[in-house]
């Protein structure tokens, strides 16, 4: 594709981009199909006016980059998945002034249509037809990447590997909107995921008064207590689940205001609910398998008024994370632990799958 | 119980009740245990200084009587059920000064502790050990009723039959602040028993843009459309529901705001979630057998970010009832279409079940 | 300017319009400074591909237009005004798929930025740079005139001197959204100009139980009583307002939940407060002279918990408004009694400066 | 007054209050009318069944006791003011359970009537005969008070003289419920006197990613520094108060979302309306004199849709409070620098008149 063309995700305008010294082609690691990915030499992204194109240092790896493999979600080929990317702002187009060329940036995957039922109701979180980096269209696993303009954010000098968090981060800030967390909670976390580690810091940092996390044993439970995040931490055993929930229960018989199931497991959501505290609210937070069905008792939820609340992911929360970051409140710290070129992949994923790591990133350079 | 002793739930404080011509004796009825009922005449109660002493003229049959008659929920024995009561103030205690001899007045038939768990935290809805008037301690179905005076609000000339609506009217104020209805939403309610009337009009009053009832044919639906209260009357049929719910998606696919689930049927709230437009609500506000429990995909109510609300009843809403009365805003008339006297409390029961009328009503004198 | 030339505002990019039947020129009634108007002849504006060009067919008249006159606000030259526009779809970009050639739409003059600081703040209303349809490029008072396409939404059969409301009934929704009604609130509001009448039908379906219009006497309470739009109607007089407003204040001794001040007045609006309740709010909804400063007590404010709010105009409001339009619970007829040409600018600013009119608007064809 | 007898406030009903080793008189600081105050011997208070006697420790000193000195606000004579107490059970009424003889409590100082027009409405914070121990009954300038048990809360081990700031932490939790802080919000603090100091902690604990703290110099503003509960100090000099703050505004150029005016000077909080973020909030939280008023651009409010709220004081946060001190997140140490016993009630109102001292109380035994 030459200069000033339009690119494939028809997105771009043609415009002369600013390129000293930037190379013609680049490494990306891109999907053909379900499971089918190589990493490939391909032409860098020409920009729009309103773009910016971003060197890409560091981009963290999800859960639903495994899904993205399997080609479910919003998959769409060929694809370079990649949506928790930080890098180095490489050319601008004409029309951009909020970033300039050697910023260090982090970019919101997720631009809404606008145009959309949803988008034309103020709801662009649910947008019909969302333009998604490393989804629909090229993301972060690769050497660079196109963003418009307003999808960047500068991070000043925080660390790649902390910076690969502040995606997931505006994920957690969207759901502590949702939950609208009165003064002097109790809250349970079910989970404690890299993304379970950032939200337990900022459900403390809206209103908790005490946080409790249960999660079963291992690096990333390790790591919360390392950090300290919450008030007390449950382990929940393989062998005798119920034993531990059970004294979990018998510890807390007002139950939580607010219980958070962030592990993705059907059954514990379906049990999280015996720990909600009357009028208080469940937290779907997990991602769950598109066929699995939970049982609850709508006796229960009428009697004792309790909320069900569902927390997607997140467009445009960036800027109140950097607030919390710039105000040194979060930490972020060795919560990547694992990293892997684009050439890992397989490897990366394979670590990812059997929970070797709290949180791996594809490095570049 | 002479006068002046302290009655037997304990709360009344011994005083001289100001009785000009009140009777010794009342006729009541009276439940000793699930489904042992009789009408017995028994003492008029006896008020303390910051009670009143109410002559009932009518008080409206619930489903949740239905619930006492067996021994579930509050019940405490003996019982005198009715806890929808309009009446007329035969007497008052020496420190009350909100109403007076000859009032018409309604009574709020649940009054918090004050001093539990919840009540100590704002939320007296939750009340640990709540006095239900008609549930714990004696009720409406009975010539004379004791209430705290601040249990009961002046109804002015409004008619009895309309009266006994208040109580019902109140919970249906709580369901919608719980709804939390956003300015223009669409909403669907299933059911439109008298409580569903009720609802119709305050969603209609507080928001909704919109309001399709659907519902199985008869007087409850017929009646929905003669008052107005609605702007689409879907039928569900017996014969081919799935049929009239597909027809009532198809004509929605954008599905509703907020949906009400309103008849109790659990089949009904598992499929209610189906029409709950993406970012929208369900609300809970049927009274469900207490053994059922619905299946839901949590992946439906995690990607679509779904809230589950319920609605319980209510503690202090009439005087915002009131209100919407006060300015002819409520159609009432017609909803309680059965009259019966305490010496039918059988048949009423049976013409309840069977619903045959929309809703019964005791009357007195 | 040759069509498929980027047109002044810079916002379109080249494209071929769809054309049949199009002129090339249009009237326009244009400002090149404050007070210096003119009709003039011009080119009729090029779209882009994700534009369309509407034919104009009315375009209300508000205060807003006058201070546009003076040169005020986001005023730039040269300037064609209008921004309550109704009228039908001219041509269509390629790439737009929301409205087709012949669709009757109203559009929604001001487009966030979605750059700027509150932009990406998620707080589009606020935005800093802001595209103003009619008043910093061009809008409504022109035979054509250029939206992008998202902006426009279609009207059905709606005369045009009803859809011309649209815009203010959007202002008036996101009035509604910043105040929180509570359930069966009792609101007062000062003023019932064309905006204060499409407020006041939106106070009642969003949770008032009871409203009271206080203003003085003329065409527009007159119309105020003749569509029924409030519970009680206060006339101010001009020989003695504070008699009319101490009986309205001894009539209402708790006050009201919700005040708002929709007059503009400074003084009305320093009066206002004392008509608050405890715990209630002021709403803050004329518009004022920039210079003027009202004085109120802080320790009223304090001690009653009175909270002041304030709602400026809307942005993507108007899907909410055509719900309400659509079941039929606005009334619209009558409120714009007059009509003017562009050619009667002039003729036009007199009668509205002079109240003689409730609502004027510019009409073509 | 012979136990078992009424009391003077009229609201305890006869019991027999266990009593074992409980003094007859007590020594109190007993006002007979504005200015005239006395240490008396008087009657150790009887209690009711519902009720509990505290023997006291130690009660703060707050701003409102200068104002009951003068007759202001709810002053009742005789006065034994005190509102901010803390103490250890000596007695309890036969219904009481939710506290024992011995236990270590703080009291919630504010009893709603529950029956007035704003209590039945569920706003009991605005009620308008509230019950007030230390303003119009008894507080805790005594040896002994008593209480309703509904009012008092289990303190544990916590010190005295953190236990007296429960109250003022109390008023600041109302205080957070009014704002609803946004998450990530930056927010400006003028003033730090102690309930400042715990206003800041608790923004920071809900929601706050920044907080500047604007202040004169002196002990407080040290005190805040050393507790390190602000991002950022501004000391306004005396000398040049301006250059101060306008060096604040332009470092902060897009303001802040909330600013909370908690000097009660006028001055200030007419100035503080500058700092607020477009969209942002300004909290009235000081106590002014109640002839003053202060002037504000109608234009500015509206243009820049600014809210003023305003928080008075609290009913029933208590238990939110205790919370966040079980949970050591609150910094209460230090706070309290001065203690007097109440012989010394004159020296202490100097003392605190010319801000000797960050924070006095009252301490017995």
């Amino acid at each position: 594709m030459a200069l000033g063309e339009v690119n494939s995700n028809g997105d771009a305008r043609p415009s002369k981009r600013r390129r000293e010294g930037l190379p013609e082609k680049m490494k990306a690691l891109q999907y053909s199909g379900p499971e089918k990915f190589a990493v490939v030499e391909i032409d860098v992204p020409t920009i729009g006016d309103d773009d910016v194109l971003v060197k890409i240092s560091a981009c963290g790896v999800c859960g639903t980059d495994l899904h993205y493999h399997k080609g479910e979600f919003l998959a769409k080929w060929p694809l370079i998945p990649g949506h928790e990317a930080a890098g180095t702002i490489a050319a601008i187009g004409k029309s951009v002034s909020n970033v300039s060329i050697g910023d260090r940036v982090t970019a919101d995957p997720l631009q809404p249509c606008l145009s959309c039922f949803h988008c034309t109701r103020r709801k662009p979180l649910l947008c019909e037809s969302i333009t998604a980096f490393g989804g629909n269209v090229p993301g972060g696993f690769a050497e660079y990447c196109r963003y418009p303009a307003r999808q960047v954010h500068p991070i000043g000098v925080l660390p790649d590997l902390e910076a690969v968090l502040i995606e997931p981060a505006a994920c957690a800030t969207h759901g502590i909107e949702r939950m609208q967390l009165e003064v002097g909670s109790r809250v349970l976390l079910f989970g404690c995921g890299p993304t379970g580690i950032l939200l337990a810091q900022l459900i403390r940092l809206n209103g908790a008064a005490h946080l409790t996390i249960a999660s079963k044993a291992g690096p990333k439970l390790d790591l919360a207590k390392r950090l300290d995040i919450a008030d007390d931490y449950i382990t929940i055993s393989d062998s005798h689940p119920d034993t531990d929930l059970s004294a979990l229960h018998t510890a807390n018989l007002y139950g939580f205001d607010i219980v958070v199931e962030a592990t993705g497991a059907p059954t514990v959501l379906e049990n999280a609910i015996n720990f909600v505290r009357k009028g208080g609210k469940l937290v779907v937070y997990g991602v769950y398998d598109d066929k699995v069905k939970i049982a609850w008792s709508p006796f229960k939820i009428w009697e004792n008024e309790i909320t069900v609340i569902a927390s997607f992911c997140s467009v445009q929360h960036m800027p109140h994370v950097l607030e919390y970051i710039k105000a040194k409140k979060l930490r972020l710290d060795g919560i990547v632990d694992r990293t892997f070129k684009i050439e890992e992949w397989k490897e990366c994923m394979d670590v990812v799958r059997r929970q070797e790591c709290v949180k791996a990133a594809i490095v570049f350079g």
